[in-house]
């Protein structure tokens, strides 16, 4: 069993959903990979397991980030923001890809003029990464 | 008028309330500076002001950052996720100060041990900030 009794987790304002966003940033490059959500136990687990894992709000279950692709986000440092509603993991993120679509980062879209323009590139096929 | 008519409003995946995160990092040190939330308008806005319009689910009014501060969030380049429902901003933090704690980051608690530790400075005095 997981300890969800923890005090330090209840200093948290979840939402009325009981969650949290979850900004996941990579050690040593600075890059922001991801923005997903956490519930209380998704939290505890993820300090447990010294590994990020989310609550899928689509899918309403609990997600090990890289489960199935390998690319998990191994957690270095836990931070939270000033209103205690937003958390900030450092991470190292296996595999260098942080995203479905096979790039480092899910921010790859750049607004440009008034068009989202793709411009980070593909590091490997999903199809490779998805078996 | 703010032209929200445009198309690449529309590609965001608004939430039920209308509004996505917006994740600010500084150019430069790449330091996670907030999280705040955008509607439609106040994303429309930061783009047209170049600078950091949020939406204040608080107040439920636009809350142009820095308004009373000048800690103005500068805006250098706007980022869009892969599910399109989460913004990543680049910008120059004026004054160096985006909390208002006045610490650079808001995200300056860190998990250690079992409670949440703060670890970074305060760089001004909130009461010379806000006057």
């Amino acid at each position: 069993m997981v300890d969800e009794s923890a005090t330090w987790l209840d200093e948290i304002s979840w939402n009325s959903d009981g969650l949290v966003p979850a900004i996941a940033q990579e050690q040593g490059t600075g890059k922001v990979l991801t923005l997903a959500w956490m519930n209380r136990e998704s939290l505890s687990l993820s300090i447990k397991e010294g590994r990020a894992v989310y609550w899928s709000r689509s899918r309403r279950k609990l997600w090990r980030k890289g489960e199935e692709s390998g690319h998990v986000q191994v957690i270095k440092e836990v931070r939270l923001d000033c209103d205690k509603d937003t958390i900030l993991l450092i991470v190292k993120q296996e595999g260098g890809i942080a995203c479905h679509t096979g790039r480092q980062s899910c921010f790859y879209q750049k607004l440009t003029g008034n068009k989202w323009q793709v411009v980070e590139p593909v590091l490997k096929d999903p199809s490779e990464i998805y078996r």
